[in-house]
């Protein structure tokens, strides 16, 4: 399958109408079942909180299956390829899944950089999933991996005289990574720092991973990003939602109708974000995931005061709900 | 000494006068060592791009002192106690230097946390420096130091199980790690995100250490910062410039003057802005550090069109000079 990736998908910049969200209502619910063909679903908070299935999901999904939607599976997690979520959707009894419906970061770097035309190596911070997506799509790449066995005391390592780079390098990638660390961000600063030849890429920018009620916070991939940003001193081009790659490559290759979709997300910045940018006909929020209740509220409040912020009023969710559970009551008789 | 800090100092919204920077002329030298009494140097990229000093730097400061100047060696770089540091500037050869002379940001800590009466414990990603400042001041702490020979693989790691959270830390402090990782920054998120309780202290934002000629770049605290700030949802209490405290704290000790006083650093967001935030009679840039001529231009270029954003207003110097070394040449006969 040959994608076309525009060169930088930014966000679109439209004048959004203000609008309050709803707590979804049966009314609601069969609204959406009649207007919407094209259901996606953020996977982390809104399936699943790994390893538990989140109450609801995939009777919900099933259902929707059965009444003739498409159900896509949109992540920006970059720890799994498309192959790894199929096999955990399956795995939880979801049905009838195919490779095309899923769309997840690694596999979207891939063929970002085959749209491009990308020829040299990419420095990745980030897993196994990122390796294997880069190695399908011929594209060389170092870094993915644990280094802190190679260096085992990064105080007395000395950087500057030790670390050499590889010319061949002209992208750096941010994904998630267990072992992100020092030596890690020194290697990948010197490869983009000042060195505007060299790609700078970050498969999304989420800042935490939904951990329910665990009172460890984990943190995402955003953080990384973050870091890198500050040392790189430039933004990356960054992959995943909210931004439009991903939709744009559903959208193209699926001939869907914006208005006739719906994203389903647990997080107000990233997934109703981009329903938003990519002028979705609606957006879910469900509270099984990162987001609650009080920030919808509080971004609707910040809209009823007149307060004209377009990143706000874009995180501001049609309905909101439960989990997936609570939309699967007011549908399971239709 | 006691000394009392403000709660939370911050940059004063001063409207600056729009100037132009001069590159250091022998008058305009004569003109410094007639009207200011007090240089604050910043070490890294200034005095020393450590090992080396840097040329002229021990012989200027030298001069200044046999001129009756009091000088002040004022640096972010939060890995050194003051001892250290003035351990350092006595082995290059800079005469008569007390402790009273030095600020570095892991004393600074101290000092805040000692002035806020803060009575538990810190989690700190932070150096051995910063262990010494907080255990002189008795105050508890945990995390300094390598932690990734005790969790051999972070990838294979049940954080949501296995870390365990100590209830007395108030307090996440962030200055520089060269053993940052990511197992560090689950359990400092986890301590601070959404905990209000818990204060968030940053050493400094410097993104990167000067490294003179080497294509080896040395991220900063600042990159560590804005991975913490992400992941915790808010923003740090930062101690070091460009913010006010440090020059506070020799402002009360020694009695200066703001306006016989001038600020000599290599980094125009941290040094140059700290002038202008402490309302410092006078600025001078060096060029043997991070910052270089054509940042200085270009901030300058953007005052001249009227671009007037305040914050890089404050980056623009009064002076700048390749190194001080340049700055002695022009004093050397009085």
């Amino acid at each position: 399958m040959k994608l076309f990736l525009r060169r930088l998908s930014s966000l679109r910049s439209t004048i959004m109408p203000f609008k309050q969200p709803n707590r979804l209502r049966k009314e609601h619910a069969h609204d959406l079942i009649q207007n919407v063909d094209n259901f996606l679903f953020d996977c982390d908070g809104v399936i699943w909180n790994w390893p538990k299935p989140i109450e609801g999901a995939v009777e919900f999904i099933n259902k929707l299956k059965a009444l003739n939607k498409k159900c896509f599976f949109i992540t920006n997690n970059s720890t799994k390829t498309r192959e790894m979520v199929m096999e955990l959707l399956v795995k939880i009894g979801i049905l009838n899944v195919t490779l095309d419906d899923i769309v997840c970061t690694s596999w979207i770097l891939a063929r970002y950089l085959e749209s491009i035309n990308f020829k040299d190596k990419v420095y990745a911070i980030g897993s196994p999933a990122i390796a294997t997506e880069l190695d399908r799509a011929n594209i060389e790449h170092i870094g993915i991996g644990p280094n802190h066995h190679e260096i085992p005391d990064p105080a007395k390592f000395d950087y500057a005289s030790l670390v050499k780079l590889d010319p061949k390098v002209k992208c750096v990638v941010v994904g998630f990574d267990h072992y992100f660390n020092y030596p890690k961000m020194v290697v990948a600063t010197s490869y983009a720092h000042k060195n505007e030849d060299c790609l700078f890429i970050a498969t999304n920018d989420d800042a935490q991973f939904p951990t329910g009620t665990s009172n460890i916070i984990i943190p995402g991939t955003g953080s990384f990003v973050n870091a890198m940003k500050t040392a790189i001193a430039r933004n990356p081009i960054i992959l995943g939602k909210p931004h439009r790659t991903m939709w744009e490559v559903l959208e193209k290759v699926h001939n869907l109708k914006a208005e006739r979709s719906c994203m389903v997300g647990d997080r107000l910045d990233t997934d109703i974000a981009m329903a938003a940018n990519c002028s979705l006909g609606y957006s879910l929020a469900v509270l099984s995931g990162v987001s609650d209740e009080d920030l919808i509220l509080k971004y609707a409040k910040s809209l009823e005061l007149g307060d004209k912020n377009h990143e706000e009023a874009k995180c501001v969710p049609d309905y909101y709900a439960e989990n997936l559970g609570s939309f699967e009551k007011f549908i399971r008789e239709i």
